[in-house]
């Protein structure tokens, strides 16, 4: 296995396999896994094993790299062919969040200038500088928020953008985890998430690792804690953010910024500029996957909870109206909405 | 057993038990189980095997009347002692609820008037009579419901406020079952309503069983179906009405009525007379019970699913403000919450 330190997804060049941590399994069991085959990583991405806007990015620029590695295409037709037949497989994965997109690009654009007897050599290289620039992009975001965030001690967070969901900071999580090298005392209230848990079962899991006072609440729970003036911002990441600032994100996170709004509490974004999409001109233009039945009435449960002939909605996003966005925190630095569109 | 035709709460004059249909096993048993002892109708009201505010106040009153006819005290002193002993002790299991105080305080009321050799008849009569009065008050709302939303087609809810909370009609539902009634399609989305599942186990089985096209979602997906107008009207039941209008019920309602205003759909609260506290200036003063974190990280699951370490916190309640309430569906009328006061 070959992470960075603190790491959940890897690249193992060693053996060629894409590594990643499977996230199903926590809170439960940290177990590392690794895949060569472009079914096992389309699986991994499907059943959100790996999950997270910037961290499927990663992985899919690594599986890229490993697939490409083992084909056998001895020119270069037939080696784009075969590439973005693989790339179209793993963006079609999950249509929401743009990093897949984003990533699967830089390697094709890589693969399509570099010459045969090279380019496997290349996209090694670049799977594993998108890997690493995660990390420091994430790592400035975080700088960012510490810096914004001065004199808030009590935040609350939606689903997971913490280091499970890139590669090791993450995006929402990424300023706590600064606060706490800086010694700075903070409590974050974390959205339970459903369907899947990911803030019960993931962010509670990274923030009481880092040793951060994590506080799990049922997503309904927001409006008393913020009512009660329990938190003093919110911060959640996004999955595809458009040129007029509306955000894609976990579901709920819009109705957080309804009460943020409400409640004249500030609501932040956090996102790697890999997370903005220029094609797309407004939310209504995203692309929001709908997910199974099973997952709200069975999933976790010791035996089915909805009653029998009860249909299910199961959107797994949601948009953000830009106007309810206080900030964006990136990489590069925190601006307004109506700001992004001209970095 | 004797409950009235679709009753949840009902009085076994023959055995002298109180007789309810124990929620905690829906949707997947309908057990009708009894009581005649108090430690066990305490047990019924704490673990929620009987829950919803009405069905609540309406136990509590047969439950007084069961006890009491088998108590052996021959004056009017010690009657009204272990009488006021077994209310308090009724009355303490849930904090929020008015209607819990409001039914024990009739019965000892006319506890108090009664000559001793007719207190145990007149207490069975006023219980069996307030268990009737649901029914008709219940069926008030309704009306005065379905008349409101006429030009309605599609609603959303929260928690369940439905025949299984109240005797027969419910609260908030009460309008879709003579809607029903009356032939006229409507569909109904249920919030899940974490962390108990009252809307995907209670409220989803019984608008299924009266054939209403019924959608469950998790409580942070209202936000979308409100976004995307798949509803027109928000309608809850509630637990407590202060002086000014603010209103207490489930965790997640005010979170409703905030999203509501914000995406301009009207936001309705159905509630008989009894559920006013004329003796709560704000909702403020409302106690909200706390409970305990094992509902939130353990209770229906195969295994614990919040991160080891991490706090929680779980607010049965909150409260509503007024000025977010389109307006009181009652018995009497339809009101607006600075009406209710002159009421």
């Amino acid at each position: 296995m070959s992470f960075l330190k603190g790491a959940t997804v890897g690249f193992d060049t060693e053996n060629n396999k894409a590594v990643y941590v499977d996230q199903t399994l926590l809170p439960d069991k940290y177990v590392e896994k690794s895949a060569d085959e472009i079914e096992d990583m389309c699986g991994a991405v499907k059943k959100l094993k790996v999950r997270g806007a910037p961290a499927i990015g990663v992985f899919a620029a690594i599986s890229l790299a490993v697939l490409m590695n083992k084909s056998a295409a001895d020119n270069k037709d037939s080696f784009l062919k075969e590439m973005e037949l693989y790339a179209n497989e793993l963006v079609s994965c999950r249509p929401t969040a743009v990093n897949l997109k984003w990533a699967a690009d830089r390697m094709l654009e890589l693969a399509r200038l570099s010459p045969v007897d090279k380019v496997r050599k290349d996209l090694c290289t670049l799977a594993l500088s998108i890997l690493e620039e995660d990390v420091k992009v994430c790592r400035r975001i975080g700088e960012n928020g510490a810096e914004l965030f001065k004199d808030f001690t009590s935040f609350l967070t939606h689903c997971n953008a913490g280091s499970l969901a890139a590669v090791r900071y993450g995006t929402a999580l990424a300023p706590f985890y600064i606060m706490k090298e800086q010694k700075k005392e903070i409590r974050v209230f974390a959205d339970e998430t459903r369907p899947l848990l990911q803030g019960a079962r993931l962010t509670a899991y990274e923030l009481v690792k880092a040793g951060i006072d994590t506080t799990v609440i049922c997503d309904n729970m927001a409006s008393y804690v913020m009512k009660n003036k329990m938190v003093q911002a919110v911060v959640t990441g996004c999955d595809r953010v458009a040129l007029n600032g509306d955000a894609a994100n976990k579901i709920g996170t819009s109705a957080l910024a309804v009460l943020a709004k409400y409640y004249g509490i500030p609501f932040y974004i956090c996102m790697p500029f890999s997370t903005f999409d220029k094609s797309v001109k407004s939310g209504g233009d995203i692309v929001i996957e709908h997910r199974s039945a099973a997952e709200i009435g069975e999933m976790w449960y010791k035996k089915p909870m909805i009653a029998k002939g009860a249909k299910t909605l199961n959107p797994a996003f949601d948009v953000t109206d830009a106007s309810l966005i206080t900030a964006f925190i990136t990489e590069k630095g925190v601006f307004l909405p109506q700001e992004i569109k001209n970095l």
